[in-house]
């Protein structure tokens, strides 16, 4: 009799089932971040991850698994194989490609497309009441990507969007009054990246908006300058990938922000890529953040902000052209 | 339209669904602490509480909404209704009547199967996948009642036994040599309360057993008195008893630990009551606590450790005595 | 030579500092409450409780020491002595006594006052760089009372005030619109109790404000009747009170809440006590609740919302009141 | 007047001081891994991280920064100047180079003292009452190094040592066992990597030697193999860096577990390398891991385990070997 077996009395089978596992498709520095933060942050108890580099794969499942004692005894599991994906709640894909030079957007779209032919319909497979939650870019165009690929309903897939833009605005808000960021309050909406948009209208602490203070903050003829804010916030990224080559941590405490209001089911409203057609007068099916209320459906509310002419015309502006691109696309 | 209709569009119906509902039963002091200990501490997102006094529910259940923003937005709900109770995940049992002067204890453990037969078909009937863990006094006893009178399997009905017996142990332990607690390894088995037993040849720091030092640990003959630490966890429960009224928050953690060990499916190992059939030679059907392998199945395991003919002995009659008064109870 | 000597050998001499010791006097429910909350959410390792009753002191000290393995083995400790709480960096009062039938209010708060001569010296005199936070009501008036007694300076000392009544607006709001309670912003300020002043004009979810939605939100004309939310935060201590007796569990989470931001030095606004002389037209030295930044210096700024005419009265009234009532005080 | 000066009144002037600074030297992915890990898990609220990559240095920040809206508002800094440091609790030093092909161990520990000789002095400049927690490899001569270079007593200068090992111990045992790896207890001491010691005799479940079921575990003649669980431990590392190209995320989390520990004054008992001259017939001046209790004065104690001869010639021939490179260090 084996040491196991003298040590111990089987009384039942032990279940694989914590109620929150998540997936995680691709294990590139945001894929990693996504895990580790979801993980350290006890969002979750079970974590799978998932790729084509099976070398790679193994070290950083090994690599997590080393730590478990250190993280609440957490499980995970790691694959090239989707049926260890089987009845996760929440799958997060951060797998794709990179804009090659030359390339246009379209190109490098259809390129990830195609990756994602390869993802989202097996993913649905074996966990078919998945919330999908995708995190690679263009974010806003393939989340619709992976909506079409999915054949789920449009709250079940979401775009981690703006969220992240969001953070950083209200990084840089805490910066400049000395407050903490979660006292600071300010919504990126629109097209996660270059083309977002601040809500300068709603930018307020405690209530009190800027704009009541003085009326030109987030315009161009604001002598404090509040509008090189928003500007940072799309330099971010570019910025940070020139400094350390690529960007991680807040996208993966982002998304595991996100994570938790799925699983805990708290009804929490962050900015995320969600369906917004009728949304601010758009009339075409594309996906952009919006504030959206998340629970254990996806989304299960978009918050209506009273926006300016300016910033609806922006929203549109980027309904449109991604429209095009995604009209672009083959299947 | 309402402010609501006007301020969002739906998506999609909100579900109820965490994935991790955990009823109480019972909100005397220790239902609460449990409560309390399981919001605070994040092991559950959704809580529910029942009990008949519908007054003192509704209170407790204000005074923890109240403070929801400070509890990662957890979902609280009270009822005298089980309805309420649907799809919990792990059904706590915390009430129970307590032992009359002059009462013999099988007329308490009859006046609490009596209790328990409004209580356990009903949570049983609206979670039939839950796993149950008894909380009320005489624990063993009743956690044997609950599991006939559910018709469970075996490994799915739980009493939170001797986890705070261990526990003390480990504090008083910490004390003495100036360990942290959770450095301080050391089992109490067997009967919750007066005759609980202790596993000296297991108690140790860092894998170095105490009586590898010295011998006599624990044998009424040792100079430094270790037994005092057995004594006074077994006084333990009477002496705050007599100085604050009632015991709570220590019993309250230790429930949210099982929890959290139930909820995330970890196989922590940790000594609550389970049917001992066929363990250490017992051949009645009783509750005792010894070691069990915890997670999303209940009891996955029972550890077999190695036990002096004292110890043997001393479960032995726990359970000869146990199962007297078992057969002299009326379902 | 003993177990332990031979167990271990001394490298150095433990140290009592943690550096986030926290001092709570008063283990009625309400301090209790904030001592559990305080060490399961694990705002600091180190709490120290201190009363007069010294029966139910050691049982309260035992009682959470025996869970201490279930709380990251914080540390624990209790006195009827002072000289215990020596270095905390934190001291929150909860000690009082209760309206007598027919008591005016200047009785009850100078038997308080009589109270705090034996209490708030002393926590000065062992932790001279302390930041007090008073719990005990009335708290607004009994923070003026710490703050004289004290001689410590304005920054230093702060009421629990509004933060909890904050904290049930805020919760009331997510049950009307289904959304998470920290996503629903709105802020409750002035004196803590029935003549707490709501904010309308700020309420916001995302940045949209309710009013730009419905002008008559909060108004008595509102057909909606959101002034009921603010009715019932008022009736809500009234209300749980009669229904269990006391309230404890959300103020012990709210007091843990301002203890995080103190202790962690985060920069958070919370609506608290302070020394409001000049805010708002104010000028009586008086404590009321508006928004504050709370770091490791206690209250760093005042957050100056812009309120209507009939908001500012109010406040200019309470200060009037309080005012009176301080001038009454015989220390 | 600026936003910020009408938007609030200030009070007091903001402390820097949170009382749990931790400074990490050193960005790579091990550094890096031991910020996010101790950002994530709230060890700290007060992070700085210091290099002499001046670009990436700000590129890790900002990543950072821009994610503190998800870890309770913690402060990050970083800079190329150590004046930055000043007032840190802890500071982690991860700093080194890699060994080259052919190059001697001396070598390779010469070049990293010359390293260490432009870190210690100044980080022991600024922060007088620090802890020093060493990180680099080959981490348990380093940290002899450091202890060298720092002039602080020894109980404040630490290296990372076996914590680590023995956490893979304990997941390859969970594995291997279907528990928990916190249940799963086992000790690996000595010096870090290929000539770690794994102390078989204290291997244990619940208290269960896994010898006393099976007394060759451990031994070369077991048919069950369970000397290839250190086997793997050894080769873990090796396999990682394989795999992935580094290892980050397990050595990121047992330095979290070990600043746990020493900032909140919890007395666990963790593996790390300590001065051990006099431990187990040891008389070299040498740093080994042994299983240590540490507090906010870092080492306090260290167990005596009863080990094997073999086991304690194993340790003295480490500490020879170790000796002998120290005694070839020019400073």
């Amino acid at each position: 009799m084996s040491v196991k077996d003298q040590l111990m009395t089987e009384v039942a089978e032990p279940l694989n089932s914590s109620g929150n596992k998540v997936t995680i498709v691709g294990i590139g520095q945001v894929g990693m971040a996504c895990a580790f933060s979801i993980l350290t942050q006890s969002v979750s108890s079970e974590v799978v991850l998932v790729d084509v580099m099976e070398d790679k794969l193994r070290g950083e499942m090994l690599d997590l698994q080393h730590g478990t004692a250190f993280m609440k005894n957490a499980r995970i599991d790691a694959s090239t194989d989707y049926s260890i994906t089987a009845g996760s709640r929440l799958c997060v894909v951060t797998a794709g490609v990179r804009q090659r030079i030359g390339e246009s957007r379209l190109d490098l779209v259809q390129r990830n497309t195609d990756i994602f032919k390869g993802i989202i319909p097996k993913l649905v497979e074996y966990s078919p009441n998945t919330v999908l939650l995708i995190v690679s870019n263009p974010v806003d165009i393939l989340t619709y990507v992976a909506w079409k690929l999915s054949g789920l309903p449009k709250n079940r897939v979401i775009g981690s969007g703006t969220n992240l833009d969001s953070s950083r605005f209200r990084f840089l808000m805490s910066q400049r009054l000395g407050v903490a960021p979660t006292s600071c309050h300010g919504w990126i909406i629109g097209e996660h990246g270059d083309s977002s948009v601040p809500v300068w209208s709603g930018v307020n602490i405690a209530g009190v908006r800027l704009r009541e203070i003085n009326p030109s903050v987030g315009l161009p003829n604001d002598n404090e300058n509040w509008i090189e804010l928003h500007k940072k916030v799309v330099e971010s990224a570019y910025e940070v990938i020139q400094l350390k080559g690529y960007t991680s941590w807040a996208i993966g405490l982002s998304v595991a922000s996100l994570a938790s209001a799925l699983l805990r089911n708290t009804h929490n409203v962050h900015a995320v890529s969600t369906l917004v057609t009728g949304e601010h007068g758009i009339d075409k099916e594309v996906f952009l953040s919006l504030p959206c209320v998340l629970g254990a459906t996806g989304v299960s509310h978009i918050v209506r902000q009273i926006l300016t002419e300016d910033e609806t015309k922006q929203l549109q502006k980027s309904a449109e052209l991604m429209n095009e691109i995604q009209c672009g696309l083959k299947y």
